[in-house]
């Protein structure tokens, strides 16, 4: 290698997920190719994101005060809670402005071949929530996984107990997919879930 | 958007070619949950590059000291150079091990649609290492473009003039390719490229 500097920041490059050893090159010679202030931004960016973001108390979510912005703003619904695996998944959801209610993170699905189990994840606080009375409404949007469906469930059996809907959001077609390459358990699954149409 | 250092760095990802919105937020999700001093090593990588990377003296790639790598290795023929139009093909080429002479970066192509003309190119460098005598065989290695083969054809005429001989590296079908795939402008320069069997 011509230059070890080159070297490791390729290898830093190529550890992100998706990213292989040609475009982690090609990101360093981008890198390379920059201005020393637009260098210095993106490592300050880095380091930025480790020291100042934190966890909302609330949601989970990823937050730069003490409770973030979704739960904080009063114009959500807070009795309606949505529950993710993840923290990405809020921003995911977020982008699709359909969603008005609030987060709650599990960070995590229940996987005992990994040894993970209720009391990792975040179900205690989302229990406490609910026992509050002031929650009328979950939507279950864990990831349609082996996991995530038997965490969905296994959380649905408790929260039908204290009297709150549960709700799941629905499984089928991609929009804009077509049949010819959907996979066979989708497919049954759009068959499974099929709405009137009239 | 719940964080704006999360949006900060997702912002200085994007900017990465080839890196899209979603990628670049998968990978300022990955930099969220490393450990402090992974995140500090990979912002120390990104300012080292910047500030300890030079142009090596002799070929113009890149380099940790004055001279690089290749062109201090007394293993390596220099009396055959290589020229590419940056410093990036030199790795590319590295990585083959196939190659044992030593190279020369351009720094582009010529191009007069982008005002891009022979001297601001590393081209009278080139002509310089050639005057000493010492050049045996020049492989031209610009990219198969209409301005990297321009560029090439431009440099012939004069090399020739020098006396040296002059190559340039073959095109046609793809190793592991199928002609099936391939473009026809591929196909038509692997005919007229086509090497005797026996």
């Amino acid at each position: 290698m011509v230059s070890k500097y080159l070297e490791a920041l390729i290898t830093e490059f190529s550890k992100i997920p998706g990213m292989g050893q040609k475009s982690a090159s090609r990101a360093a010679f981008y890198i390379l190719k920059l201005k020393d202030s637009d260098v210095k931004r993106f490592a300050s960016a880095l380091i930025d994101i480790k020291e100042k973001i934190r966890e909302c108390s609330v949601c989970g979510g990823i937050s730069d005060a003490d409770i973030c912005s979704i739960c904080s703003d009063p114009s959500r619904d807070s009795s309606l809670i949505c529950v993710v695996e993840d923290e990405k998944d809020i921003l995911t959801i977020e982008k699709t402005r359909i969603f008005r209610g609030v987060y709650h993170v599990l960070k995590g699905v229940i996987s005992p071949l990994d040894g993970i189990g209720p009391d990792d994840l975040r179900i205690n606080e989302l229990y406490d929530k609910c026992k509050t009375g002031k929650v009328r409404e979950i939507i279950l949007a864990t990831n349609p996984t082996l996991e995530g469906d038997a965490t969905s469930l296994f959380l649905t059996h408790k929260l039908k107990e204290m009297n709150i809907r549960v709700m799941r959001i629905s499984r089928g077609l991609p929009v804009g997919g077509e049949l010819d390459f959907a996979d066979t358990a989708t497919i049954a699954r759009s068959f499974d879930e099929r709405i009137e149409v009239f």
